[in-house]
C-alpha cells in the first residue's frame, strides 16, 4: 500500500486553499509514489499539521511557520523516496 | 466521527486539478459535516469515482460523465446532512 500524506488545516483560520495547493503540489511530484493526500479538517484553531500514514511529521505549532513548499517536498521524499531527485526543489 | 469522501482520479488523464476543485468546493460547503476529502490518484485508466467511507457513490464509467458541481453535493447531502440546504445549488 502507498504512503497517505494528510494536511490537517484549521478551516476558521481560511487554510484550505493553502492546503489544497500543498495538495496538488505532492500529487504532482509524487505521481507514483503517493497512494493519496487528504484535506483534512482541525477542530483546532491555528493548527497545521502535516500527517504521513497518520502520523505527524510537521507541525506549525511545533516548527513556528508553515512549511515551504521545497521543504514540505524533501521531507516527504525523505521519508518515502530518499533516492529521488527533486530537481531544483531540491538541496543545492 | 465524520464522514470522509474520497476523490479517486486518473492522474494519467489529468484530472488532479478538476478532483481538486471538487475537494474544495466540498470542504468549503459541508465544512461542519465532513472529517476529510482525500485526493488518491487511481491505477485505471479513465477512473474517476466519489468514494463516502470508501463506498463508490458515483462511478464516471457507470454513470458515463463526470459530476455537475451540483449534482455532486446533492449527492453529498443527501447521504451525510439530508436537512441541510444548499441554497442555490439546491433542487428547484
Amino acid at each position: 500500500m502507498k504512503p497517505k500524506i494528510t494536511l490537517e488545516y484549521c478551516p476558521k483560520c481560511h487554510w484550505l486553499l493553502r492546503s489544497a495547493w500543498l495538495a496538488q503540489e505532492l500529487l504532482t511530484t509524487f505521481e507514483a509514489e503517493l497512494g493519496e493526500v487528504g484535506l483534512r479538517p482541525s477542530e483546532i484553531a491555528g493548527s497545521f499539521k502535516v500527517l504521513l500514514n497518520e502520523e505527524v511529521i510537521f507541525d506549525r505549532k511545533r516548527e513556528g511557520h508553515f512549511p515551504e513548499i521545497k521543504e514540505l517536498k524533501q521531507l516527504v521524499r525523505d521519508l518515502i523516496a530518499p533516492e529521488k531527485s527533486l530537481g531544483h526543489s531540491d538541496r543545492k
